[in-house]
């Protein structure tokens, strides 16, 4: 129930079981299966202490959007009062942006805390993938400069719709990431495309800060947002926004304009 | 002790604390009175949900870097891995910065989660005050653009030495804000200068994004930054950056280069 979260922002059962090392593989469930239409299913992790995003990491995005591309991997942030659920409806404050676009990602959740890994031993703090669609509002991302505000409305980052372990996703640089509208095909773009992988990632930001479980590093965008398309497409109130990543699953999530 | 911490990352007693509405007033001590010089203080809070910086918020501030002044409250952000105790070391990565350098700031603790709020109710979602340094490392702060990953190395938000409540703080726009590196006075402002003051920040962010309990905002530096200094000084290893916000009290770290 909301009102009970609201009085526990930080308690995230999902992250707890992360860090405590547990073996999920010999994890038994322990109640009653139910069909997923009957639950309303929650993003799987409530409150990891920071959702790390990679800008620019897809060269054909770099492109549509004019700017430059990075030397090093380009991170931001967003906290965890963004997260949403992978059904979960999107509210936008009345008059808070104009420009309301989305971002289909390959989302990392870091197991094991992560310092100082070399790139050859990254991928060993990896407790699984996920999808996210981090959404950005273009008109404050860029009348700030800095993206963090356009970033970071309540609810601008759906994840899930669960977390996939390493062993049922393979090669992490070779997943699809689409994104839809109102049923129509806007991204379709490949992991093996991203400038900077996975492990480089992981392991260029352990040199500078710890990387704690449950932390999610959503890896970037390839081509096909709203502000790089002829004419720009901006959600609006009613919108429907798929985002598919493979062997994951999808986000579906409706924007409400107050 | 180090070990506990890095299992139970997110814990937090004080945050807890505030989350449920404890009238601190009201609360007594349950442990011994211990001498401060015979205990480890740590940061007051241990995993806030953000650490919400305000960038370029002091006109002479603003100045000093070259940049322009934001129309409207510029924010970035800090998250809990950064955070550090008051008196603990700052160890910075070997090759990770040449171009550390310090920001004396006056910190707002969110008691009462603070959404839409309008600037006449704005302090009272204010838990209460404490000190921060923002410390930053200027070279990777403006070679990425984005201010992310330059201010937030690991330890790079000592913050403290306690949480003043707003009853003993009087007006939070008539506070001192100074710094002193190896006792020398480097920053000596007042929070009366701030562009935004506190009212103003709590209630513009609200608009976009629901303020936690134990959320902190950084309210942003006055000047005499080292980036700002002719010639520009740099923290090097073994230096004492110290921090003091008025009726708060004061931070005092060394910086230790691997």
């Amino acid at each position: 129930p909301v009102a009970e979260e609201s009085r526990a922002p930080m308690a995230d059962a999902v992250r707890d079981l992360i860090a405590a090392g547990a073996d999920v593989a010999a994890l038994a469930p322990t109640g009653p299966a139910l069909p997923l239409t009957d639950v309303d299913v929650l993003s799987p992790l409530a409150a990891p202490q920071k959702i790390i995003c990679i800008g620019l990491n897809y060269a054909d995005h770099i492109r549509e959007t004019g700017l430059d591309t990075p030397e090093r991997p380009l991170a931001f942030v967003k906290t965890a009062h963004t997260l949403a659920g992978p059904y979960q409806e999107v509210p936008v404050p009345a008059g808070a942006t104009e420009q309301l676009d989305w971002e289909a990602e390959l989302a990392v959740v870091i197991g094991a805390p992560a310092r100082d890994v070399p790139v050859e031993r990254a991928l060993g703090h990896v407790f699984g993938y996920t999808a996210a669609n981090d959404l950005s509002a273009r008109d404050a991302q860029f009348a700030d400069g800095q993206w963090f505000r356009g970033k970071n409305f309540d609810a601008f980052c759906p994840l899930g719709p669960w977390i996939v372990t390493p062993d049922e996703i393979g090669d992490p640089q070779a997943l699809s990431v689409a994104a839809r509208v109102n049923g129509r095909t806007v991204q379709d773009g490949s992991t093996k495309d991203m400038i900077f992988g996975v492990a480089d990632v992981i392991s260029y930001l352990s040199r500078y800060m710890t990387l704690c479980p449950g932390d999610v590093i959503a890896t970037g965008t390839p081509h096909g947002v709203g502000m790089g398309r002829t004419p720009q497409l901006w959600l609006k109130d009613g919108d429907v926004v798929e985002v598919e990543i493979g062997a994951v699953g999808t986000l579906r999530n409706t924007v409400r304009f107050a």
